[in-house]
């Protein structure tokens, strides 16, 4: 049986989504695209022979869509939700859960309402780290307590280049946002407390963002967090983590194909952006998606609630960052 | 439209292969399982939803089955080909071809024919290291030419443990048969004369077995290429390929997904075997047939005349074995 | 003309510098050791043909002693230092200066009264990090801003074990102090703020130790560096420390004489402690100190208003360590 | 007691041998430069407060000459070695012994005449490897037998460009030459038979070299070490060495002080050539034969008869090259 997933957004992600389903998902198949943009939605479609529309809510509501994938702007995200929650469709929707705590908050009710009124909870969020292999090695480490508890951990998240309208604020709920959810997950443990510090500011750097910052997390196991976000980094894009536990540590290996030896020096390449170091997360998070579709069993991705856990850290983060203080998570 | 695939041995490979295709492989699912082992093929039929058999033939003539993987014993791999060709049906063959020079030519001369007939040929061979990411970009770079021309290659293929009854023969036919193979796909020009040396016999080897051998390789282009062939390096599974040419090298970076330190080492890890190390590889190859057969292409893998060229070159190595000489690749 | 070196303090630096001294450094014997232990002492002193004592001041006031050493005890260090300068000797004191500030001062205030007097100070401090050859062309890279200016600095401390008695003011004033030192000195800039953020705490710490923890220091150039500081990591010795600038980063790379492939690892070891990492920068600190009072040159060691200052920031870590909160260092 | 040092030839490798044996050596001291240059000789002698001459044997016969360094053309060793026997004084000479069989031959047979008049080898060859503490590691690890026997070993020599006039015969007298002594060295065991096979050849090789070129060796044990040499890598220098036994191998680790990310690449650096690699070896090789002197020790440095047997088994290499086969080296 093979599943025809809608897709809505047909920019980078979205094209992505679109064609992992048409060409490299087992049980699925594109059957239709929409995008605000008529002729990139015509395109995208095309190459995976599906149907295009402009009108997201039309797709939603096609007898041809079994199940909905949301990958257009965040600012979207809550309404095509409830949208594909009163349509009854499974969705899978691209992180953010939405920019706001209290969007977030009216997704996860509509989801639990739904949930309780059928048995199953419709909507999953597209936190893909959450099947990067690297990442799940890690924490089976972390949890197998074969170096003892963990004590500390320290993240870095490195981009070539910041979106030229990014702000210390979005740095957080776009950026950051991944290890935000990443913690909980790798140690079992809610977020209590953070803070934010500032790096000496990049020339490189837009105006309204403060760039590189440090942040520092407590969950409430004990253990504290660092994170290195560097927006504008420029020398390529890298995501690190490395536990440290009490009889020692263990870190995601960075990714190479080819080690060069060429003037005078011996390299590896960094990606530009974050697509290729997590392809494979992606591809392995869609086909858990719909495996658990064709089987009527729970999704196995990141919950409707972890996204709105990790929007109420994010608003924690950009609230300290003026005070450097700790700040308390507010999760009521 | 999604292919129905019959596979034919479900050991160690053929369980993997039917793994990736009822799971993880867009436009395929497993229709049939044939193996000699009456349980065998229904367990693993079970799991994907599939008929059982242990009539392989049954398998290649059912209505069920638009397409064939071979991954049963060595000896039945020619006679199994000729049949999928008799009944007008794509079949993926697991390395080696067949065992013997002799039957190798049989499954050309009849691929050719048929193609001739049918203008399209259906024997693809199941070489995967074609498809795996890094030897593709060793590949990519060694013909771009940016490091100036090859002018050395050195491989290194390490397994834990042999086989109980492997051979001198056996080893180069089973084990070495990837470098027979991607030596040529890699630097375009095919293997002339071969040699064989012996390092000082590991005390684990099987008796019939020199462990480990030292290979030399001569391509056309007048590149020689070196081999390491170590089946009982105990220490875990790696396969090393350094390109050397004038203004560089690259090499194949070693996958692993952790650095972990402890007792006064940092360490990543070895997979005990090759599957780990080629999932991708397997996962790729597989796509890619099956998305030749949707779209009516010619199958981008490696074709019977690549088995046959391997075959007739792990002969000469063979041959040499004895003598401490370059000898000569008879192709004809 | 060769230097007459006596050394005070026989225990494990104590050791090393005589070793070196007597049989690794040009234009240097080792005429005379003191020890409170006078077994100790002898054994040192007949190992490189020196003279013993259980009188550190007859071996500073010695005929036979062109030059002094101080490895004793931290809390001998001031007074030792003092009865050198009144000698007019030359002397080498290990770090810290002195266990406090107050102490410290007393040494600086000496050493420069002598030095008005006399039109060169003779007091050094062995802050043996500015003559590692890692730590040195980091600070070459940094400083030559080719990847532009540095915006922050990630140091990693790790010991295998603490001293029984280590606390967490001792972990600062005994290890943390040599980063306090030489971020400084690769910066070029003075730390100004320090905070001080607690690890989840390991079972294998002493009561009087929280371990590990994590320092921020802010140099008056705008850069956030951070410290983690393990006294038992367990695993081995290790000092990382990475310098993120605008256009890239650049980090020490871990010494390893060997890669090892064994038992389904890739694995390089780590010391288990400090001496094999260092013993370069020992032995080339050393040397460069020779060769200055050969030469009669200022010494390129660090001096004492380095172990001042660097005594000034502990001070300021240790008070901020309850608070949570950046705490300005008092340099007046 | 200090040793006063002669030295021989003021070029690349008499330069740094003053420089280390007036600045870095315990226990000697730099008194007398020759140099057929005049200026030349004038020039490193100041620098080391020693006296120059054009007269290399004026050097030899001086009292102010406890010990010799040869480091002249390689033409001149064998009869300067005699000279320094004559005159009873202890002499180390830079490697090759000297460029014939028949000249090193010479100098062993003077060598063990004047031994056996005195008791004891006045002559050390300077093959500083065997001080280079990856190679000494990498020989304890292999002579532990932790890993059980050594089955093969695979070793690469490259360097950034050739001598103008470089042969495919000087590669192997001057460059393979210290493989030919390491790995009898590392193993404990003769070399017995050698053959040579052609890598393609680079275009940025001059005519009369064959490069790169690629030496099997086998020695009494059965171990069979292979090599590659390129003496026009061109990318920079690199000396490689893996041990591979029965449980596991071990390689010597590639030294670098940083790892640099910038522009897309994360890289460590190749020097230009082999002297960086190899400081520390020279260093302590000098230091361990200046304390060999003063102790009245044997020097612990290679023998004229190691000497010899590497010039044995170049003479064999070189005239395996043409034939394909292998060659038995003749040590009588």
């Amino acid at each position: 049986m093979t599943l025809n997933v809608g897709v809505i957004g047909a920019g980078i992600m979205g094209a992505d989504h679109i064609t992992n389903l048409a060409t490299a998902i087992s049980g699925a198949s594109v059957s239709y695209v929409a995008d605000i943009d008529g002729d990139r939605a015509s395109a995208a479609a095309a190459a995976a022979g599906a149907r295009a529309t402009t009108d997201a809510r039309k797709l939603i509501r096609s007898s041809r869509v079994d199940a909905v994938v949301i990958a257009s702007h965040d600012s979207t995200h809550a309404g095509l939700i409830l949208d594909c929650l009163e349509a009854g469709k499974p969705v899978l929707c691209e992180k953010p859960l939405a920019p706001t705590v209290a969007e977030c908050r009216e997704a996860v009710a509509a989801d639990e309402e739904s949930a309780a009124a059928t048995g199953r909870s419709l909507l999953s969020l597209g936190f893909m780290r959450r099947f990067d292999p690297g990442h799940r090695e890690l924490r089976r480490h972390a949890q197998s307590g074969d170096a003892g508890e963990t004590l500390m951990v320290h993240c870095i998240s490195r981009n070539s280049t910041s979106a030229p309208n990014a702000t210390t604020a979005s740095a957080v709920t776009n950026s950051a946002i991944h290890e935000l959810d990443t913690i909980p997950w790798l140690l079992g443990s809610p977020i209590t407390e953070v803070a934010w510090h500032a790096g000496k500011r990049t020339t490189a750097a837009p105006g309204g963002l403060h760039d590189p910052a440090f942040i520092l997390l407590r969950t409430a196991d004990g253990v504290l967090t660092t994170l290195e976000l560097f927006l504008n980094a420029q020398y390529g894009y890298t995501t690190q983590c490395e536990v440290v536990a009490e009889r020692g540590t263990a870190s995601l290996a960075e990714p190479a194909l080819l080690a060069v030896n060429a003037q005078r020096s011996r390299s590896t390449e960094y990606p530009e952006d974050w697509r290729p170091r997590f392809a494979d997360a992606y591809r392995i998070e869609l086909q858990a998606w719909i495996h658990s579709l064709q089987r009527g069993e729970p999704s196995p991705l990141a919950t409707a609630r972890d996204g709105l856990r990790a929007a109420q850290v994010a608003e924690a983060v950009i609230a300290a960052a003026g005070t450097g203080l700790f700040t308390a998570v507010d999760y009521t």
